[in-house]
């Protein structure tokens, strides 16, 4: 790397963000003039053991993104620099445009494995080429609002607050995360780039060094609570029961200074929390609230909860920044029709399913979430809702289908109640959490491929 | 999010990329006219448990975009539509420049846990601004290097390819990532703008759709190995073993053909490449090579080998792209010096180390790495490398410490076998396994600093 060479991917490049056989398999296909259109599908067989559902999400952002995927004269002179590439068909990819179709889940939709979270209707060079980018975009905020949706549902209604972008993985994590927290119900987050792009709300109190830059921490607090009327102060530079004695006096002091909170960010924090809301209580400071931080995942709030630590909101960084107790999740895209015939790849003990296909969502009459149908896609699956929509078609999106982030957090607080109670569960999952089966009619597909295939 | 909502963020808008409490607390200092200088120190309290050392990486990149940060007119519109900017802070922000310098180890140092792996000494607002970029940027190479470099190690010589761009968080991870892989060690990846922004080798080879897409695999293998001679095949789309004969009845139907290699992909590799290689050289195809992926990890890669299964070359992808194992490095930036005077945050059982300070390694004799002394920044210690260079002087980039990735690439190469033989294990490290001691006058400040904040 030169002093030059910038940081950031521009639009234009993303194109080149494709794995290199995408592009030595299109030219095989292009110079063997295989053009027919082809399915691909985009799911998990496994979820990772600590989570009940997954939370889908980044559909909208890697669909927006494919529609408008280009290969400009730039990035062609780069891919003809390496020598590996036919010129004439560098000039056919300068004229590639995704024409096909992109059915995919709303954001926000709970998922399980082997369901289809997005397929894609293209001929195969379209379909083809679009793979390592659409995964890597979905995943992304997939597995961050899969992890956070768990630390909302932690908390118990109580905000929960993003501070985590030190720890995530670079820039672009960083930025589209928010989306995906905002999706899986988060109040707000530290990160002022990614709040302001994607609309949730910016939250920040202040770090150690500038209590300690200042001759003592009363005149920190002094200073910082005149500037930010209905800040935060956080307490536990020193010693921590001893903060919140000198954030008691100041206010004692000055009685029209307006702090909201304190920050417990080390230490045992339950206990802290409790004898911090006593001194808080006794000293008539009843509406100062106890935020706290510091190494923070579910498991840590629910038994801090379990205890009744007074504690009104939370703050989550690391855990929940690289969802760290599972990071990955497995997705699969697989090719599942060419010209017009199922096909899978034959593996022992993994499910491939064939052809086109729909998910069909089941609740009963109170409106609870009872089960999954996967089945073909032009099935009708009577007292189910399909939810599989065409967000792409011919290459152009369907603004009927674009939701805001807004539109996807309001869908996840409207199901989360709605799941059975043990998806809400922390605990591993049992893989008999939640019945997904297949329509007869996909099962006949599935059979008869396997048998052709043989 | 909106359909126009672009997906990627510009160089301009890094600025941005800072947790809220930053820039209030650097009203706060502008308010109170705090410009003294201020020193912060980047690392680590603690290794993951699977790791043995860290490669520090990352500090370039980091170091040049903060050399060019600045809130343009646009960037400030923004801030002073959330209300919650003095207009004459915006101002002064607008004149923000890094003018500072930034102290750091060479990119692809190994690093310990408490040792500075970067120290920042700047005026106080314009050190403390830069935190979360900086180690949102520095931590994503960090841990993906250090995650390579111990595939790189388990693979004993032969070539470690990166498969990961679906897995790695997002676009900024999967090309900065590829730059951390290069320091590292990899010999190629399939990341088409990874390797060629980061001048990594381009490597792949085909995906099991191609193969379902045709009628046949053997036609499929013919068509690819027209048109790519030299190319890999993929043979475990239906049957591991019969696509390998394939193969080869491929090439006695057709001897001009060149291919290179076969990649195993599924199933029992160490089994599945003794059969294939001996299928293979009963056949007298002895220079086709054997490529194995699917699932690998440095573990699985040295079980492979200590079982002396026929493998040429690997390639990695999941494990590899988000460092499964050890997602996250829990780095700390704390500030260790103001106005002159040393300052440290009093915690119980983490070490603090206040002011300024140099890294130095030992070697012996023969230029092995025995261990390391932290020491203050002035010290001069007798028969030992100063490791910390001045990247960054006055805000600016010192070319004469800005080497391109190939030479960090270089000094890990050379590094490696010199670090003491219990490092380059892959167990779970002990604490025991490397020392790393204070100079007496480090001892004494951090004593007195101690007693002197008590």
């Amino acid at each position: 790397m030169s002093e030059a060479t910038p940081l950031q991917v521009e639009d234009d490049e993303l194109a080149l963000l494709t794995d290199l056989y995408q592009l030595t398999m299109l030219e095989a296909y292009w110079k063997e003039s295989m053009r027919e259109r082809a399915t691909f599908s985009l799911f998990f067989r496994k979820m990772p053991s600590t989570r009940r559902f997954m939370l889908a999400c980044g559909q909208q952002h890697a669909a927006a993104t494919i529609s408008r995927l280009r290969f400009t004269p730039a990035v062609l002179r780069r891919l003809a620099a390496t020598g590996r590439f036919h010129p004439e068909f560098l000039a056919w990819l300068g004229e590639w445009r995704f024409s096909g179709d992109i059915w995919t889940l709303p954001e926000g939709t709970p998922v399980f494995p082997n369901e289809p979270l997005l397929e894609v209707d293209a001929p195969i060079a379209e379909a083809q080429l679009i793979e390592s980018l659409l995964m890597n975009l979905v995943q992304l905020e997939t597995v961050l609002a899969s992890k956070a949706v768990r630390i909302v549902m932690a908390a118990r209604g109580r905000p929960v607050v993003d501070f985590g972008l030190r720890r995530m993985h670079g820039v672009d994590a960083a930025v589209r995360g928010i989306r995906a927290y905002r999706t899986a119900g988060l109040s707000g987050t530290s990160n002022v780039l990614g709040g302001l792009r994607h609309d949730l709300q910016l939250s920040g109190t202040m770090a150690h060094s500038y209590i300690l830059a200042h001759d003592s921490e009363t005149n920190a607090f002094r200073a910082f609570a005149r500037h930010f009327p209905g800040t935060t102060l956080l307490v536990d530079t020193h010693d921590t029961l001893e903060g919140v004695r000198q954030v008691i006096e100041l206010l004692q002091e000055e009685p029209d200074l307006r702090i909201e909170a304190i920050r417990l960010d080390s230490g045992d924090l339950g206990e802290l929390a409790r004898r911090s809301r006593t001194l808080l209580d006794a000293a008539g400071q009843t509406h100062v609230k106890i935020i706290a931080s510091s190494g923070l995942d579910e498991y840590e709030i629910a038994t801090l909860l379990d205890a009744d630590a007074p504690i009104d909101a939370f703050g989550v960084g690391t855990a929940m920044g690289v969802s760290a107790d599972a990071p990955v999740l497995d997705l699969s895209y697989k090719l599942v029709e060419y010209a017009g015939v199922p096909r899978v790849k034959h593996s022992t003990g993994k499910v491939n399913l064939p052809g086109r296909k729909q998910l069909f969502r089941r609740r009963d009459q109170q409106g609870n979430v009872t089960g999954d149908i996967i089945a073909r896609r032009e099935e009708v699956i009577p007292d189910a809702e399909p939810l599989l929509v065409p967000l792409v078609r011919h290459g152009r999106l369907d603004e009927a289908h674009m939701g805001d982030a807004g539109r996807a957090r309001e869908r996840v607080a409207a199901i989360l109640p709605r799941l059975p109670e043990r998806l809400r569960r922390l605990e591993p999952h049992d893989d008999a959490a939640y019945p997904v089966i297949l329509s007869p009619a996909l099962e006949s597909l599935a059979a008869f491929t396997r048998q052709s295939m043989e």
